[in-house]
C-alpha cells in the first residue's frame, strides 16, 4: 500500500515496546512480583513461598535450565504432584521460550516414554514419588535426556536421575536476565491426552491462549486478591484449567496438595479458608461421601467448579448440603480446559430444587475470553434450532483452542474444521441459549431406531438411594441393535436392589426403552483423571 | 528459515480460524447475545434493552452507518450523555472497522469544532441535549458531515442535523454482516484530551487495548452475571474506563444516567440494586455530602471506584459510613483509563483508621492487563528506590497504553520513550509496592474530574490588555477537588480589571469549567533565569 492510501489512523501509530508485549502467563507473576512482594503465593504443608520468593525460584530454574542447554522450543518433561516445585516449571520453563510438557502422573512407564520420545524432551523433571515409574520409562527412551530429582519428602525412592532440583536452583543466577517470547503465538506447552485408541496425542497451547485462558478463568472464577486456590485438580490436566497462573493473576494463594483425600481437604479448607477449588466430579462424589470423622466445619463459602461428566443432581444436592457451591464447566484439553460454564441464573431460586438442579447442569455461558461456540451439524457445519431436541456436536472458535496437535496434521484437521474446534461431544441448545451435553457421540445408544442419552439414564440411576455412580453403555442385541446396559457402583456398606426394584424405578422416571437392559454392580473402571472408561464397559458389554 | 531449521512446535500448528481470532471488544457483545439473550442488557428510566435488543440495535447502527458510506478506519463521533445509544455506538461503529470519537459533553463549542476537524469526523451523533452547542459548533467544521439526532426527552432543542437515531436504526439491516476487522492492531477509539500546551491530542486505542482493558477490568472490579453499574463515569472519559465492555464481558447490567445527581444516583441504587459505579473524587464528595432527604437506604455493599487525585481520608470515611466500598484507581487516557489500582490488604483491618485510610489513599498494584509499572528518573529511565521518598516518574508498558496520539507524532514520541508511557505524575514507590502519587505533572490541575491546562488558561488571561504575566495553579477545593487559581502581574501603571470583568473575558474564551475561580494580583516569583516559581504559587493558593 503507497503511503497515500494510508488512513491517519495507520501513520505514526505503530506498536512498539510501550504499547505492545506479546502476551503471556509469565507476565502475571513478574507483576505480581513488582506489586505485592510480602504476599504468601504458595502454601505448601509448613512451607510457604511469598510473590518474591516464587518469582526467585522461577527465575533461579529458567537460569538453571539454560546452563543445562535449554533453549527456545526445548520440551522440558515434568511429572509431579500438584506441588510448588510444579507451579515453579509453569514460569520457570515458559521464561526461556522452551515448552514445558506437564505428564500425567497416572500413566504407566510406556506412556511416559512415548510421551517423552514423542515430544522429544531434553530435561525431565522428576517428583521423588514417581521415580520409579520414570526409572522404568527410561529404559525405552530413545534420546539423550536431563534427569532433575525433586527431593520429595515421602518414599523412599531411588533417584531417576542424576541432578537434584535444589541444587539446581541453588547454583542458578537469581540475576538470569530470562529471554522471554518475542511472538505470543510461540509455543508454551505441551499436553497428551489419552485418547480412546491408538496413541496419545500432543495438544500444543501458546503463550496467547494460556494468557486469555488465565484472565478468562479468573474473571468468570471470581479470583481476587483475597482467593485462596486449593489444588484438587491435576495441574498436568490441561494445564491445571489455567490456574497455575490465574491464581497468580488475580494475586492468591494457592495451596498445594499431594493426594485428593477427603479428610486432607476438609483440613485444609478450614485451616486456610480455601475459597475456591476445582475437580473432576468424582472429587465432589468424594466430598459428598466422605465419612462424619473426616469432615471438619467451615463456615465460609467454598466454590468448587466441577468439569467432565455432567454431575448428576444428588451431586449438587449433598454438595450444597456441606458449604460449596458447585459451577459446572465443559471443556476438553483441546480447549485450555473450561470453554462454558453454568451461570447461575438468580430467578433459579424459585424453581424446584430437581428443576433447579437440572439446569445447574446445563453449560452453555461461553467463557468470557471464547470467541463463539455452537451447537451444529457437523456434516453442515449448520447450527441446531435452539429448541432443547435436536442434537449436534459442541464446537468452539477461540483463542483457547489448541495451535493443533504435535506431528499430527491430519488429527488436527479432524478436529480444527472450517473455522471451529470439533468437541465430539453430542448436546442440545435450549432457547435461553443454555447448552445440554447428551453424551460424547460415541456414547449415545441406538436402541430400535431411537436415540438414547447415556448421561440421561445415568442420573435417574444415581438418584436410586443405593447408587453412587452410573455408567450406562450400549450392549449389542440382535433385536434392537443396542440396548441401555447399566454398570452400577453401590454407596459403600449398601446391598445391590433387587432388579425388579431397580427397574421400576427407572420406569417410573424414563421412557421405557430408555430402561436398561442389563444391571451389573462392581466397581466402575476410571482413567487416570477421574472419568469413568466407558470404552472398557463397552467391551465388557459386548462380552456378555 | 528454511523448513528444517524449524522446530517441530512451529510445523503444522500455524493459527487459523478455529484458534485465533482478532481480540476486539465487540466479541463481548456476540457472546452475551448468545449465551444469555433474554438477560437485560441496559436499563435506562422505564426503558429496558435485553441482550438480544442491545445487539440487535447495535448491528441496526452499523448497518444505517454503512449506509451512510462509513467504512474502514471513517471517524464517527458522537455526543452524548451516559445514554443507551451512547453504548450502541461503542458496539456499532467498531463493528464496520470505523472509529468512535466521543467527545467531552462539557466543551465548548470551539473545542468541539476542533475536535471534528482534527479528527474529520464522517458523522456525528448528537444528543438533543447538545443540539445547541453542536450547532455552533458545525458553523466552524471545514468538512461535509452528516449529523445524526438522538431524541433526547428533555430540551426542546431543535435538532442539530438532518436524520433522526431511530430513524437510522429503523430503516437499517437488522440482518446486516458486519465486516468486523482482521488486526487487533487497527484503531477503534479516538480521545481528545486537553494537553498541557497547545491544541488537544487525540489519543488512539486499538481494539486489542480494549479487550484486554475491559477484561482486566472487569476482573479487578470483581464484575459478574449479577453485577448491576451505574453509570454515573462519563462515557466519553476514557471510553468511561472500557466498562461499556467490561459490564457486557461479565454479562451484567448497566444502568444509565444523563445527570450526577445524589438523589438520583441513591435512588437508582436501591431500586436497581446496583453494585458497582466509578466516577472522579467529586462524585464521592457529593453523595458523601449529600443532604439526608436525598438519600435513599440501601443494605447492600456497593463498590465505587475512583480516580484522579488521591480521596482525602475524610471521604473514605464517609463513603464507608453510607455503604459503599472505595477502591482507588491510577491511570490517564493514554493508558485507557484506571492502569494501577489500590487493592486493600487484609492486614490493614487492624490498623487505625488515619493510616488504613492512607494506605488506601496509595495505588501501586497494576492492573492484570498491565506489564509493568515503574517509579522512575526520566532522565535515567532508572527505577527509584522503593524506599517511599525518592520521587520519579510514574511509567506504564501495556498492551493497554495508547497507540499514539493521532497526526501527532512529535507528541507520540515524547510520551512513549524507551518502551514506557511517561505520565507526567510524579510519586515515591514503597517497600511493599504501593505507589503513593505526591504531585500531579505540575501544570495539570483536576478540576470535578476534568483536567484543565494551565497553560492554556494562562494563554487566554495574558490575552487581557492589563495583563502582562499569568500563572494558573490548583487550589484545594472541598467541592471540585482542585479549581484553577490565577496569580496575575498586571503591566506598569495599569489598574486591576473588576474579576467580574475578568471573569466574563474569560468565559468567552474557553469552557466554564476551566475560568478561575480565584484572581490574586501582583508580582510573580520567579527563578534567576525569569521561571515563574509555581511551587511557591501553589503553596500560596494552598494556604488562601
Amino acid at each position: 500500500m503507497m503511503l497515500q492510501d494510508l488512513s491517519a489512523f495507520e501513520i505514526g501509530l505503530e506498536a512498539n515496546a510501550a504499547n505492545f508485549v506479546p502476551l503471556s502467563p509469565v507476565s502475571f507473576l513478574t507483576r505480581a512480583a513488582s506489586a505485592f512482594p510480602d504476599k504468601v503465593a504458595v502454601i505448601d504443608g509448613e512451607r510457604r513461598f511469598t510473590y518474591t520468593q516464587l518469582y526467585d525460584r522461577c527465575v533461579r530454574l529458567a537460569s538453571g535450565l539454560a546452563a543445562l542447554g535449554v533453549t527456545r522450543l526445548d520440551t522440558v518433561a515434568i511429572i509431579a504432584s500438584n506441588i510448588p516445585e510444579l507451579i515453579e516449571a509453569f514460569y520457570g520453563v515458559p521464561m526461556l521460550g522452551a515448552v514445558l510438557n506437564p505428564l500425567n502422573t497416572r500413566l504407566d512407564a510406556a506412556n511416559i516414554a512415548f510421551s517423552l520420545n514423542h515430544g522429544q524432551a531434553k530435561v525431565l523433571i522428576v517428583d521423588r514419588e514417581y521415580a520409579a515409574l520414570v526409572t522404568a520409562a527410561l529404559e525405552n527412551v530413545d534420546h539423550e535426556m536431563t534427569v532433575i530429582d525433586i527431593e520429595a519428602p515421602l518414599g523412599a525412592n531411588a533417584p531417576a536421575g542424576a541432578l537434584r532440583y535444589e541444587d539446581v536452583l541453588a547454583s542458578a543466577d537469581p540475576e538470569f536476565e530470562w529471554p522471554g517470547i518475542p511472538d505470543e503465538w510461540q509455543s508454551l506447552c505441551l499436553l497428551y491426552t489419552s485418547g480412546t485408541t491408538g496413541d496419545p496425542k500432543g495438544v500444543v497451547y501458546s503463550h496467547r491462549g494460556a494468557y486469555l485462558s488465565a484472565l478468562g478463568n479468573g474473571f468468570s472464577f471470581g479470583l481476587t486478591f483475597d482467593s485462596v486456590y486449593l489444588w484438587t485438580l491435576p495441574m498436568f490436566h490441561c494445564c491445571g484449567w489455567s490456574y497455575p497462573w490465574a491464581v497468580v493473576a488475580a494475586g492468591g494463594t494457592q495451596v498445594c496438595l499431594r493426594k485428593v483425600e477427603p479428610a486432607t481437604i476438609f483440613r485444609l479448607i478450614a485451616e486456610h479458608k480455601v475459597t475456591h477449588l476445582c475437580g473432576a466430579p468424582i472429587v465432589l462424589n468424594m466430598l459428598a461421601h466422605a465419612p462424619k470423622e473426616q469432615r471438619v466445619a467451615f463456615d465460609h463459602k467454598v466454590t468448587i467448579a466441577t468439569g467432565g461428566a455432567a454431575p448428576p443432581s444428588s451431586v449438587f444436592r449433598s454438595m450444597e448440603a456441606i458449604g460449596f457451591r458447585v459451577t459446572h464447566l465443559y471443556g476438553a484439553t483441546e480447549t485450555y480446559g473450561p470453554a462454558t460454564s453454568c451461570v447461575f441464573q438468580p430467578e433459579w431460586n424459585g424453581l424446584p430444587a430437581e428443576e433447579r438442579f437440572a439446569r445447574m447442569a446445563r453449560q452453555g455461558v461461553a467463557y468470557p475470553m471464547v470467541e463463539a461456540v455452537m451447537v451444529a451439524d457437523p456434516e453442515t457445519m449448520q447450527p441446531v434450532p435452539r429448541d432443547g431436541e435436536r442434537v449436534g456436536e459442541i464446537m468452539v472458535r477461540s483463542n483457547t483452542v489448541m495451535k493443533g496437535y504435535l506431528k499430527n496434521e491430519a488429527a488436527t484437521a479432524k478436529t480444527l474444521v472450517e473455522g471451529w474446534c470439533l468437541s465430539g461431544d453430542l448436546a442440545v441448545w435450549h432457547p435461553d441459549g443454555a447448552i445440554e451435553i447428551k453424551d460424547r457421540s460415541k456414547d449415545i445408544i441406538i436402541s430400535g431406531g431411537e436415540n438414547i442419552s447415556s448421561l440421561e439414564v445415568e442420573e435417574v440411576l444415581t438418584q436410586h438411594p443405593s447408587i453412587m455412580m452410573a455408567a450406562v453403555v450400549a450392549r449389542p442385541d440382535p433385536t434392537w441393535g443396542e440396548t441401555p446396559c447399566a454398570f452400577l457402583e453401590l454407596k459403600p456398606g449398601v446391598d445391590a436392589p433387587q432388579d425388579a426394584e431397580m427397574i421400576a424405578f427407572c420406569r417410573a422416571r424414563m421412557a421405557r426403552f430408555k430402561v436398561p437392559k442389563t444391571l451389573i454392580y462392581g466397581s466402575l473402571p476410571k482413567t487416570s483423571t477421574g472419568k469413568i472408561q466407558k470404552f472398557v464397559l463397552r467391551e465388557r458389554a459386548g462380552a456378555l
